[in-house]
């Protein structure tokens, strides 16, 4: 039986037993329990993050609850990506992870902030646990190691208010329960971060448990009827006028925002033709005949570009409109011609339409644009395919690399993308059916995918899906590459290319091309796995390939493409090569942030 | 010619071109080698950080200035780890870290946080500067990659504001150089961190050089005369009453506030006993005649607690009183018979002396004091020293350990101690003479040592210091470790004990003992720096050693003392051995945030 299946006879019960007790009796339990056994109804299957001083008591119940592992990671900004990579995975679940006051909560401040934020963001639903000082001493304050020494205990608080969706600060066990749903209410419909800190004194304390039986409300509210029915009419009307030549774009919000089945069903019941932006890469499969490919404004193969920019009608689901997404906003989808919806809102051209949600306006969309697919599914569509070049030079290139691991790639595969190179790289490639592309093109913090990489493949793991493959330069490696230790202990199995192109290849596009600063040391990459395994049986396997002939041996390798075991491979290439987009993307970047003033530069 | 001799010649020609320009005259130069020249003055030699879109041209400056060599970090928080570590190795100078808007700053915000707040703290002069986007981009806000995505451009300085104590984000040109001006001396005079934005528009803005002329004004006003008159005739009275049984006490901010010359001379020519809290340890030469050792409270050895608590009058020079440097609260020493000299103030008994710095104070108080040596001089002192225990057993424990290292320090070394049972080992053992010790009392953020330890070895290497010398547990090694790659890359020679018990040791004692989640992967020690060196010709030499022989034998090799490569020594310890002071703040701590009520415990 599935995770979901489970978690869906589970509710049944609960159900069943509400009927029995009122809300707030119930047996007494721990609260540390109650906050564990919320968790498990929203599906959380492993917690990431540090031991501490703080929260080693709540570290008990962690380890002795039965369906919820804990994973140590080896430092808690990499536990931080961990929780995000693995919310990504499991959108309808959220990602966890636990640290210690101050020190500990500081150091993941930026993987919180990467998941998500007050406005856009990469939206993630993350949960930041912290374990604090006991409720008496968080009055009292003195002067605690791991404090700032001023007595200044909220300072820390403060922080996280800037990146977090909602905090909760429970100091007393009486409204515990209430501010724990609260604050998990908002992390997955907003999917979002929040924080909670978790006194010493009160994870032990006896709450009752009868809320429980009541599961969390996470579905958003049903849109106001007279209000959708008006909506609907304008796009049908819209549609109509365009004479049913609509296209789809589909966006990261699609994925945050759980619509990924209802924005299927929509492409697939009214058969326009449909285009990716970056961030919502793989929520289409890229080999589906109404696929036409990613959009990313100037940047885009220019048969796509055309399809896109001078289509009659552009539907538009879960956009999130950022400098990298647009192809540094050079996007050209003029508004009137376009219907966008999002979580909290619709849009059809200039009108606004709050509160009309995609969740539930799409599956009523279906049904009503179902007749126009005998025409709609008539118009052209390029298949998105990216042949692999025929070049004999021995060097592996990045216009060789992507379709050549693109014919690589399984069903189900989860594809975990850093920033730079490989984020644009496989950009270009399509993905295959029901595979999930992970990368963090809007925060863009590099190293982020080592610990997103251990995150993805537990929550792959849970969920039965195929391989984890990690795509990361040697510059973006280093900063979180004890991550990797993590990944051999907990027995997940990616395969991790690490393109080694000597240091910040991105960089040198942006500034700096031949600087000391953008290079970096160069490590033996082969014989990290055998440090992290330590003294005992080998495990994992390592390779470095130089040439294409090299890699494609090894990528025609059954055994290797198995996946049995956790496997790295050296991939060398120029210092200079990048994928075009890259390069284009750089150029913009750099010339906005350009240093000396226009027209000055050969002086 | 020693650095400090230059700099000094160097203000000399300064202060007679002054006499020629205005102060905001001069000729004009970039904004950003305005800084760079700023740091200069202040005796910079290095800059730590990471390479990122916003400070790319910044670097071009730093890289190409004669004097202040860039060294790229592997990540942010070991960036601003290795700025903290320059700092406390040249306390008159400042430790600065360079990272990227947003993602960049935030991994690095737990750095700045531990290395000083607004009131009490660890107390580092470290400058944060961050490249942001063009003053254009700052102020019309487009959603650019590592932004939040909603155009809170602000949130990271809010965070900065709650750890740094002055905070500089120019938006022109015309104001730049007052306020680097401005936050450099914060930095210097309070001995903590500043925050700098540089936006990417105004490094190469063109600015008068006129100001560079006049040094920045850092040193403490002067003592109002008849307050300081009275404060020293106050204190003459209570060494008279106590018939010259004074004894000195050490601590942190007789570091942090540079008195350390004027500390030494104090006891010096009075010849009064003296001891040292735990931050201030090495202050004073552990071996000097009249040094009587570490006071910690009631964590302390009987003979030393006996004189410290008893003393008739107790002078204690920039004392800081956290948990872990009190023995948790337990030090008892009572106020009616101790005079207190701070940076910015002077308390004697009850009675507080606002503005009576003891910069200006302690020179007059040797002076006056000074007769009375032939008296004080008298006053015994129990050497402090820590003889290698006898034990035939091969184990190797923290009993012998720490006694063993401490013979084989030299003069000058800089000991670097994680905490854990380093910082609690090596506090029992007596350092040599001008040795300097690093370590992160109070705000504990564990693998901090791996950052600091490049950070001192290369401010040890600009002063002429002796060897550096770093002790970790393989627990808070994992956090941090690819920071040793680093110190490959840039020559710098430490010895790197690695103490393997296993996981987190410290944590054990606290709560958890058996626990699975303080247990860590066990790494290959030996097969690190090979990592690390990559494919270029080895570097550095490691060793297991599991015997007290083996070790023994290993610092008694003359090659191995001299240090002349880096060196990692892999020391297996048993995971629950700890030294004493550790166990009894450990049960402490436990207590203070115990997770069922007290008398529960066996339940």
């Amino acid at each position: 039986m599935s995770s979901e299946q489970v978690s869906q006879l589970k509710q049944e019960i609960l159900t069943l037993q509400k009927q029995a007790v009122g809300a707030n009796a119930g047996e007494p339990m721990y609260a540390g329990n109650y906050l564990l056994e919320r968790l498990e109804q929203l599906g959380v299957t492993q917690m990431f993050g540090v031991p501490g001083d703080y929260n080693l008591g709540f570290l008990d119940l962690v380890e002795d609850h039965k369906n919820i592992e804990w994973v140590g990671n080896c430092n808690e900004l990499n536990a931080s990506y961990a929780a995000d990579g693995y919310a990504r995975v499991k959108p309808k679940s959220i990602g966890v992870f636990l640290t210690t006051f101050g020190v500990g909560e500081l150091s993941a401040i930026n993987g919180l902030a990467g998941d998500t934020r007050k406005a856009f963001s990469e939206q993630v639903a993350v949960l930041h646990i912290v374990g604090v000082p006991s409720t008496s001493q968080l009055k009292n304050k003195p002067m605690l190691h791991h404090t700032l020494g001023d007595g200044r205990f909220d300072a820390f608080e403060k922080a996280a208010q800037q990146f977090t969706v909602a905090q909760s600060h429970p100091m007393s066990k009486d409204t515990l329960a209430a501010e724990i749903d609260r604050i998990l209410v908002a992390c997955v419909t907003s999917a979002r971060p929040v924080y909670l800190t978790f006194p010493t004194d009160l994870v032990y304390a006896e709450i009752p448990s009868g809320r429980l039986l009541t599961p969390l409300e996470t579905s958003p509210p049903e849109n106001h009827v007279d209000t959708q029915e008006f909506v609907l009419g304008e796009i049908m009307k819209l549609v109509k006028e365009a004479q049913g030549e609509a296209i789809i774009l589909v966006d990261a919000c699609a994925v945050r925002h759980h619509v990924i089945e209802e924005t299927r069903d929509f492409v697939r019941s009214t058969g326009f033709p449909v285009f990716s932006a970056p961030m919502g890469k793989s929520t289409v499969w890229e080999g589906y005949e109404r696929y036409g490919g990613i959009y990313v404004g100037a940047f885009t193969r220019e048969s796509i570009k055309d399809k896109v920019e001078n289509a009659k009608l552009i539907i538009s689901i879960g956009s999130l409109k950022s400098d990298v997404n647009t192809g540094n906003f050079t996007d050209s989808i003029p508004t009137s011609r376009t219907v966008e919806l999002h979580s909290n809102q619709t849009r059809i051209g200039f009108a606004h339409y709050p509160g009309i949600s995609m969740k539930r306006l799409l599956p009523e969309l279906s049904v009503r644009l179902a007749p126009l697919h005998a025409t709609a599914s008539q118009l052209p569509v390029t298949p998105f395919v990216s042949p692999i070049p025929d070049d004999p030079s021995p060097t592996i290139t990045h216009k060789w690399l992507w379709p050549r691991v693109a014919a690589f790639f399984r069903e189900k595969d989860i594809i975990v993308a850093e920033n730079g190179t490989s984020s644009f790289g496989i950009l270009d490639v399509p993905l295959p059916k029901d595979a999930t592309f992970v990368s963090q093109t809007l925060w863009g913090s590099i190293g982020w995918t080592v610990g997103s990489t251990l995150g993805a493949a537990l929550a792959a793991r849970d969920l039965g899906l195929g391989r984890t493959i990690l795509f990361i330069g040697d510059g973006s490696l280093q900063l979180t590459v004890q991550e990797v230790s993590t990944m051999i202990r907990v027995g997940v199995k990616p395969i991790i290319f690490v393109l080694n192109n000597s240091g910040y290849t991105i960089e040198r596009h942006v500034h700096g091309r031949e600087r000391k600063y953008n290079d970096i040391a160069n490590w033996k990459w082969t014989s990290l796995l055998s440090v992290f395994q330590g003294h005992d049986a080998p495990v994992g396997k390592s390779y470095t390939t130089h040439t294409k002939a090299e890699l494609s041996a090894l990528l025609d390798d059954d055994a290797f493409a198995a996946a049995s075991e956790i496997q790295l491979v050296e991939v060398t290439m120029d210092k200079f090569d990048a994928p075009p987009t890259l390069l284009r993307q750089a150029e913009l970047c750099g010339q906005a942030n350009a240093y000396v003033p226009r027209g000055m530069e050969e002086l």
